[in-house]
């Protein structure tokens, strides 16, 4: 019954958005994109085992067996999405404001217009596509990826390729490659400018942006749900900076923030359903292609937006789940080939796993950084019984075993949970720093100018 | 050393490219596109088999085991290809006719400047993002089938999603849905306008031209190297279509035939490529990817270039391949579950495969037609020694087996070869009769005007 309302107001948004903006429109299609995604995982997660794409969840009783690469499905789902929208976010706005009949690309609207409208002008459409197709590049990589389980130094490196289209239309379309300096380096270094053209810098910034993005969502992986929880928390902290901007913004602003919201509000929509059938206890994984794609979705909205830098704020926790795993990740500590937490049948609950530090001691300049890590409990340390002063495992060093360090042992749906409520506060922190911050190192926040 | 030399060539013909035309500039990527193909396909082959992704090789003695899908890796070395290559065809317009500095789309150049220059005018961008995207939908559509072996019913009505993303930019970008009325019809009805207005039926017509083009390529198959073969031919006639018209005809005409042969260029490069790792003896199967690709292509060239009727004229053979199927696909003619022609391990050399109408006997009022067909040498009976009147087999309804008949057993290759004649011959007659025919229906070829 909840269901059945929920989807008549979908088709009620979807009609209205004809009068009304494309934000709507996108929520509208989000929910739509939810029950087409929610109705699809159950039919295909057969024929994904039967050919092989299927994984065991180690932290079960029983270790059952399930659909791998099921996030496959919201990825498609959410392409088509997006496409079939394409006319209701832009076609009222050219009916209305070109003579039509086949020469509509040589009627340009007046800038200050389509800033007004709430309905996209026409030259965002090259933008919308080339995001699309950015989105369905990863997309195609991160299905390559799933099937023929890639090499660690590929995998890493792939999501640059999907990010081809993208840096591709920013070089033919805008090629703005400057940015701004804050206030006080301006007065502190005496410069007139106020911004600093970057050039061909601008591009690998963007493209360590395509490389970012995607593997830090894929790292931070090993719980039921974690992948598209955290993806879903970003999805809503960046919703809630869009609307700050949609409300309170410029004009400029909000055309920016109204095409992040438009791509994000339908991702959302897919990601719940996936999130429903991914959460404790798991009945699919959700593969590489999802975190790749949701991943894509974010460094996409940030670079044609042209506000990376907040979006990359907004991963400040993927990046300590980075740089926290980097001792391992530098073999300065060993590193097990796999840092899942550990679970233990009998009470149910999940461990912090551990390294074995006896048989294979980490490097010795290392070991008073893992005593002093170990004070401020950033870390678990296990001593030797007879000498105290050795050191026989340590926790490994990610974010979820830190959690279980600091909480103590927990379900694994407690365990996603507890992270998932760290990271939106995080979150939250970054975007009240960032608009507090902005205004200070740039003498002005360009949420009111 | 002569592929030293064609690779230098490539390069040489990209840097130039600069200078000159966008034709330029796809024939070094194209050529680029060869090698790339060409170094892959043997380094992949085995990882496809290992996931499942092979077939066997039923035309040859052993029957060999040989990986399938392998067209993917063409359609996505040519993805990559058109997307790099976009700064090239589109930038240096840009640069020469726009302020620059972020605004570039609100500088439009004057209509006839744009027909005028050999590389795109900005507006073209939609357009051709639009069909990257919808040839990238057929690809992951088409991994999809070969991956999951979908059901007929299934198969056949995928390629109209992959073409979403074209329609929808026909819908906001051109909505041109008039169609030439041919002057005869004119006169005949008294008609005064000399277009009709098609609306929602164009839309229907174009739909189908993508569901036609992807599932025609995918039924003329069964023979090492036809898909391949075949599409390369169709290509090459469409090159020779496009010349015409970039040499003779007006610049509206023009324009669009460049934006046709800067696709199509690209693609026969991968796909010479594949067919020498495709052709007797076959080292790799296509699979339906390339097929679905390879016909999309053509699809999304003829629908934005506006002349998908041309597009059929050259498809002639693979729709007399359909309609001469009909009779088994529509079950009038019993129709075994493979129509391969038969394969003689004494010989080596591929004889019709026939079906069996001693038990299952064909429609009775379609004897007379069989016998009708046999007459005139188009289809191959076998009767009864005792009984002549009774039909014990007929020739499997496909043009291979046509072609077998009529020209007696031979090897897969010569097969092959044979058929990529005849479907050259006609599509050159058909190109003839369009361009001498279209005068006398239209009243003029569109070719000069």
């Amino acid at each position: 019954m909840f269901q059945k309302l929920l989807l008549l107001l979908a088709l009620v948004l979807i009609y209205c958005s004809n009068k009304n903006s494309a934000i709507i429109t996108a929520i509208g299609f989000s929910i739509l994109g939810y029950f087409v995604t929610n109705f699809l995982i159950p039919k295909v997660g057969p024929s994904f085992i039967k050919i092989g794409l299927f994984g065991k969840d180690l932290s079960k009783p029983g270790k059952p067996v399930l659909p791998e690469t099921i996030g496959a499905v919201s990825a498609i789902v959410y392409l088509f999405v997006v496409l079939s929208y394409i006319p209701f976010i832009f076609y009222k706005y050219m009916v209305v404001t070109t003579s039509g009949g086949g020469e509509r690309g040589n009627v340009i609207p007046s800038h200050e217009e389509s800033l007004n409208s709430t309905i996209f002008p026409h030259d965002r459409l090259c933008e919308y596509l080339s995001s699309i197709l950015c989105l369905q590049s990863t997309i195609l990589l991160g299905i390559a990826d799933d099937l023929f389980d890639l090499r660690w130094r590929h995998k890493f490196f792939l999501p640059i390729t999907g990010s081809i289209p993208l840096l591709v239309i920013y070089y033919v379309d805008f090629g703005v490659t400057y940015v701004l300096i804050p206030g006080f380096i301006q007065r502190w270094m005496q410069l007139t400018a106020s911004t600093i053209d970057l050039g061909g810098l601008y591009y690998v910034y963007m493209a360590a942006m395509g490389i970012f993005c995607p593997n830090s969502i894929n790292i931070l992986a090993g719980v039921n749900g974690l992948e598209v929880g955290q993806s879903i928390v970003l999805g809503i902290l960046e919703l809630l900076n869009d609307t700050l901007y949609l409300t309170l913004g410029s004009k400029q602003a909000r055309a920016a923030h109204r095409f992040s919201a438009v791509l994000i509000i339908p991702f959302l929509g897919v990601s719940l359903a996936l999130w429903k059938w991914n959460r404790w206890p798991a009945k699919v994984f959700v593969g590489d292609t999802y975190c790749y794609f949701a991943g894509m979705v974010f460094a996409v909205v940030g670079i044609l937006g042209h506000f990376s830098k907040t979006i990359l704020l907004l991963f400040i926790p993927q990046i300590l789940n980075f740089l926290y795993s980097c001792p391992q990740l530098f073999k300065i500590v060993p590193c097990p080939r796999h840092r899942l937490p550990h679970f233990n049948e009998e009470d149910g609950l999940m461990y912090p796993s551990v390294a074995n530090l006896k048989d294979e001691p980490p490097k010795s300049w290392f070991i008073p950084i893992l005593r002093l890590l170990n004070c401020f409990k950033l870390i678990q340390l296990e001593f030797d019984d007879k000498d105290k002063s050795k050191i026989i495992s340590c926790s490994n060093m990610t974010l979820i075993n830190l959690t279980l360090v600091w909480f103590g042992p927990m379900r694994e749906d407690r365990l996603c949970n507890r992270i998932l409520q760290i990271q939106f506060l995080i979150g939250l922190l970054a975007l009240f720093a960032r608009h507090a911050g902005g205004a200070m190192l740039f003498g002005h926040d360009n949420l009111w100018t």
